[in-house]
């Protein structure tokens, strides 16, 4: 259970970062729709690693292979089998690693709870993973291809855009490596990260996404509150560390009088604190979120740490690995959106016959 | 589905504010459990209106009672079927909300979802609901009785405790009204809780949950990451609207270098920004999050909105409503912590044998 | 998980035989229904005992509370709580069962499962629980109320009806006690039914059940097929052994160009061994499957059996049981079925839109 | 949802007959199980077309490529992705099939359900997909290698072994093409399916399975009974119109003084008519029970049919396919049987603790 997402389009995946291949089956997806593939494989190269200077300079060209629930270009209601061959993994010697626990990885952990581990890349803990999820998302996006979905880069560490999106151009997102609206902001980030990575350092930040045309009345009460589904979601993603919607946290200081989003006539609201859910269902009003991110694990520097004997050992930090997550998970945050909303608008749709 | 919660320890629940009763069923609870009672049922009145002067002055007993699933005061391995009488009903006029719409409610969504919906005190979408999670999240505790779980009010408005946990002394919660370890800043939040509620208006506010002795190895990886299962039950309660976990949205503004958690030989990490969770696993270490929740919607001030047939109207707040949820949100907190641990505990021992 | 049935239109149960209630929680009902509760309790009293002279003249009047999900006699989309008292739990003297393991009943399974069980009546596994199912079965078989369903005793012991129902009236299962819509046959199976009695032994049974006007294209592929669903419903009516559909276990004895079914030109067919399903999806024929019924475990004679302790004792039953439980198990089979069929019309209609 | 099998140790699969592979992901795999790789695919051989001369001659070599979850030769608790490559998929033209429905297949009905099918080959209705049912049964298999599954051919068209299965010798059932354990009945069946499949025809018969060292316990009460789980599991194989376990349907004709399993001291059964179930629970006792398969709707053979276009067309059957499916089903049982078996497992396990 714990490697699907959704209950009616659910994607269940597979894959370890050095292993032959990652994959996944879609389940649930609605009939008859013709798959634009190119534009599938558009959203798996904003992901994929390599592709500016400010993210790993790892190679990998992640095309992915559909396998089945696909007939001349249409989808068939059977499950969508798909797969991306791992091309790097080179033969590396892991003896390093191999019985070391790193700081805030995920070795200790799976060690403890497995009894063993695939210790080559991070295994099954990778976010080589996400991969899988933009190929289900990007196929998600398609069919609900009235809804408009916009990720951005709204932070990196300290640098952060105001709270509101109301003034950015969502044109210019693609504009530039760090995938922030605000062109002058999207410089500074750059700065920030290529000086954080001379150091051998990480950074965090954070993703805001906006939804916009989103209809009325997705999201289940109690337990499946959209707002609940999506920060399920964006908590699922590696170095996630929050999640808020609508006026989140900031919400908490607020007094009800100045929280309160009044209706216009035709059942709009003036102000969208609530970020276009309420009671857990969309209003109709834009969705808006925000996800954190910590600062990446993996230091190019020596640390020390222990091993798998209990023992004091020194390491030195190698490889190619993004000095900031966040620019690369902004199509994953996308991803995941659609797959929720998708979702959702399955199980919205069910009961209405 | 939208009214359960969890895989193998499972509560559905139903019930109406103003229906002659909620309740619940908890499927997947272990047998041979004997059960304090009295414990659950002072869960109860910690979450129950009327136990102090800074929250709704509704009276309501909030008795459980139990149905089914434990015999001679154990736990059976059958479902356990409870209920709690509504006593408060009164046969009151509604016609003032009956067709309207309030602002950042779930009138409006509920009625274009569904239809229809029942008015009366807000119908399902009402807190009233947290109660039956109370009795789940109480028999979760008295069978999880190793690990202990310590959720107070981190914040009423602008009023806040700083981020660390550890000069704080749990002890002191249930010592005042609003929940908060620092008994200066319960008085303020106090005071500030008051004067709002003189004014018709209500405050937002932040709960911090803190999970002590808690195993390594709970947690699933991908998609039931323990904090994702946290998360989602979290922003399952009314009026949240983050979520944050270890360093949180403090973390995305933090270096790599600052942020990872060195191992002691022991297995322990000398800091804790991971939360206590590494790649969505547990990791011995305290674990603790954060959950911001908006101000009440209901204010007892006059206000404008609109009704069903899209007409500007006036309405005159009234009632007994709390002017701040968060008190009484901690034992909510808590409980839906113990379910989620439960659950996660099960999961963790379904394969081990 | 044990305790629910559905996907989408999901029916979760509590209660045991001599418990204060038994009840249940419907997930998933569709909003705006206007409810028949008379329908509700007819089909309650169909299934209820004291019914007639061959079955248990247990009393129970088997009134069903409903506690939530209905507003103004329509249901509302919210979970529909409810709750059928127990109004016959005698402060009965169960020493002599209390440690003893009845021959063919779940004492000795449950007492090595959970370590205790609820001895009273057979506590959780006594059928009392199939009125809960009654009760989500008439809802459903009232939103689809364009499908008729038709369930008999299709046999008793080795009195049986012949295999085809084309010549039967089903207008005639309720004119007699033991529901088979040959009054001829009919007679014979009462007597058969008043004779076993009377040597304090009992009879199992089969019942058919006939589905008509049913959609093309409910089911689903792979491991959701519309037969596997019923049978999986079927085979958790306590005492059922066999499950077969269409042309069933005889089917296994028939050439390939004998069991197919060709095509009319307008897509029936002109047989119907495929039993209205064809690949795990409705065809739009007769969906028609026969369900076996052991005899009841509980004679009213003197039986050598064990105890707890592991020492052979002599019992002698007693109580008021049924000699056959096929003729109340017709409403039952019906239950289920309705449910089945409005799972699969939500999850059908999931993805058109 | 349609496309998954199992709770905790749970199979989602892909995959048309004439696409580029099936494949499927195992999720809820223990870790730290040492894989028979060869054993595995001695199981797959046991399905595979071309095997004897009274199975289709198609050839496959269906052999399983595994790509995650196991690491130097052990389940690593990661869900484990594999696929089995379609050698077989001729260029082969289908304009004979493309428009035609074929009679007692899925082709009409998937295309009212999804308004277009894949027609290669019988799409994803082919029973190909058993392929990966084999991989993951044949792991389950080896986790609980102190089960013994024996399935076995028990019946061909008329020729059937008596009922009981006692008196056979399991280590002949693969000493014969046709899987049944009597050798003089094997080649009796053996002859039948010959002349049958001479006329261009095809004929039904019935699988029986009989598990041995079940520990007792196993089995959840009231929806997820461990021979409901089984009777799903078994009614999801193509072809399968029946499933009945312990006495079965023939325990619909009997008394309840003669049904009933009287204890031994050592609490178990004198006779086992339960089959090794008792309210849904496994006793200890042997668990048999008995699936029946249609015959093969695939003649070769001239037929009348229709089309899309609702046009009369006749048509010539033609192709390599099976003329009894169930000595290949043989296998197949045996796979479901040893995935519910470990499933029911780990839920039982999930609770002791």
């Amino acid at each position: 259970m714990a490697n699907s997402l959704g209950k009616l389009f659910k994607l269940t995946t597979f894959g370890e970062s050095h292993g032959p291949a990652i994959g996944g089956i879609i389940d649930g997806c609605p009939a008859g729709y013709s798959l634009d593939f190119n534009a599938i494989q558009q959203e798996l190269n904003r992901r994929k690693p390599g592709q500016s200077a400010i993210v790993t300079q790892r190679k990998e060209p992640d095309e992915v292979k559909f396998l089945s629930g696909i007939f001349e270009g249409k989808t068939t209601g059977a499950s969508i089998g798909f797969q991306i061959i791992n091309t790097n993994q080179k033969s590396k010697d892991y003896s390093d690693i191999k019985d070391t626990f790193r700081p805030s990885h995920a070795d200790y952990t799976y060690t403890q709870k497995y009894g063993l581990r695939d210790y080559r890349g991070g295994g099954r803990s990778s976010a080589r993973e996400t991969a899988n999820w933009i190929v289900a998302g990007a196929i998600a996006k398609q069919i609900l291809s009235n809804i408009k979905i916009h990720a951005y880069t709204s932070s990196v560490g300290s640098l952060s855009l105001p709270n509101t999106y109301k003034s950015l151009d969502f044109s210019k997102i693609e504009s530039n490596p760090v995938r922030c609206p605000d062109v002058t902001m999207a410089n500074q980030m750059i700065d920030l990260i290529k000086s954080t990575k001379k150091k051998g350092d990480t950074i965090g930040g954070t993703i805001t996404c906006v939804v916009q045309h989103i209809p009325i009345g997705l999201g289940e009460p109690i337990f499946d509150k959209l707002h609940a589904s999506l920060g399920h979601a964006m908590l699922s993603i590696n170095a996630v560390k929050g999640f808020e919607y609508g006026s989140g946290f900031e919400g908490s200081t607020m007094l009800g009088s100045e929280h309160n989003d009044a209706f216009e006539i035709n059942g709009s609201t003036k102000t969208n604190y609530s970020g276009g859910i309420q009671g857990g269902i969309s209003n109709g009003m834009d969705l808006y979120f925000r996800v954190a991110f910590k600062p990446v694990a993996t230091l190019l520097q020596k640390y020390d740490t222990i091993n798998k004997a209990g023992e004091a050992v020194s390491v030195q930090g190698k490889g190619r690995h993004d000095p900031c997550v966040v620019p690369r998970a902004v199509p994953i945050v996308e991803a995941l959106t659609a797959m929720v909303l998708l979702d959702h608008t399955l199980l919205h749709n069910a009961t209405k016959f």
